[in-house]
């Protein structure tokens, strides 16, 4: 059993180790991660230019690259082909929307579309938590990744993990994805000769009410698991769509 | 009736000023797009850095960054809130697993995170294929985007459209995501110092087999509509997710 650790928080980050570390008792694990942080790198790819490949310990490389090009490369015969990827444990919840912006979704997303069963996770952390309790979410992970390993994962699937920070979890459950609402934010400057920039991106507000959500469980101090598709055609739309056309 | 076009070949783009053009018969056309090409670029955000506003024309706007940035930016406060976003048309279609990666399909996607509805479009064109024919995709795409306007579309879902390049193109149909296979490509180099370093993804290949998908409708020389929705969650799987944790 070979397992593959990558993450978006660079491979020295703690969450890394903690994974890795969880996940060195159920096979060889070997770590492809980026150099530096690559946070809101999204799935993007580094295709016009080479990656440098630098070993930073045992089976354990840091790649100047996205998270998705970190799954790409590991899969695709940088290390020996691994029967599961996890990413994580990133530092700050995936949640809702966030799945689309993150990294560390990207990579449990590409090990799937390149046919390697994948789970992402990441720690919730709330304000004015100091403590990372990345080896309780380490654990958490790591009996998900055995059932995973066990029962099989189905086709074309991930599974994005969020494990609370808080004193207590008082579980781990099966979320659908929720919706969270962020400030709507775009300042404008201008800068000493005059010219104009913005900064984008306000803080999250708030949530869209969801039954069984992620967001909704992840506050009640519940580690999610919400399971995502590589495909998501709206079929409900496909008949409606068809009359239009 | 306001309008935003974005893509993620630049500002600049031929197919962006096609769709611009074509889409100024709906209403008022402002565009926000990236100064420079960001292909490739997913979902990508830049939060931790300034955007420079170039203005390059009436109501067109270069924005130093990815077209997700433009599609934020454009929404929350830079041009006036559009009722639709378009992005595109790309140079290059966006079929099936492509959408993880394409830039085009996030500004639409960002679009409808923020509650706006949207529509991606691609032109794809086949090896040997030297006239770009935009003008007949942006004609295409106006149709659907007055449909769209006037329908309204489905809380959560954007469109992704692609629309053949070659002599003839049969009609306009309704198909879900396809999977297009690439060759899984990781050369290794050494750098003139000994330094390791990789060149990663390879060309498509070929295709599954999935029916009514938009790969294979836009090869037999259709533009395909493919509905999105932006909660990719794997619900059929819920239920066993349950029995495992």
């Amino acid at each position: 059993m070979k397992l593959l650790v990558t993450n978006d928080d660079g491979v020295h980050a703690p969450g890394l180790l903690a994974l890795a570390a969880a996940l060195g008792e159920l096979g060889e694990v070997w770590v492809v991660a980026p150099e530096r942080e690559q946070s809101a790198q999204s799935h993007a790819f580094t295709l016009h230019k080479p990656l440098r490949v630098t070993e930073v310990g045992e089976r354990r490389i840091a790649l100047s690259g996205t998270p998705a090009d970190c799954s790409y490369a590991a899969i695709h015969g940088l290390v020996p082909r691994p029967d599961l990827v996890v990413s994580g444990i990133n530092r700050g919840a995936n949640l809702g929307s966030d799945v689309h912006y993150s990294g560390t979704v990207a990579a449990a997303r590409e090990a799937v579309l390149q046919g390697v069963p994948a789970i992402a996770a990441s720690l919730y952390i709330r304000g004015g938590q100091d403590e990372m309790q990345f080896e309780r979410a380490a654990a958490i992970v790591r009996d998900l990744a055995s059932t995973a390993i066990r029962k099989g994962l189905p086709d074309g699937t991930l599974l994005n993990v969020n494990v609370p920070n808080g004193d207590v979890v008082h579980g781990v459950r099966p979320t659908v994805l929720g919706r969270r609402r962020y400030t709507a934010q775009v300042e404008e400057r201008q800068d000493p000769r005059g010219r104009r920039y913005v900064w984008i991106g306000g803080a999250p507000i708030g949530d869209e009410p969801i039954a069984d959500s992620d967001v909704e469980w992840a506050r009640r101090d519940w580690a999610t698991v919400t399971p995502l598709h590589i495909d998501p055609t709206a079929r409900t739309f496909l008949e409606a769509l068809d009359g239009w056309l």
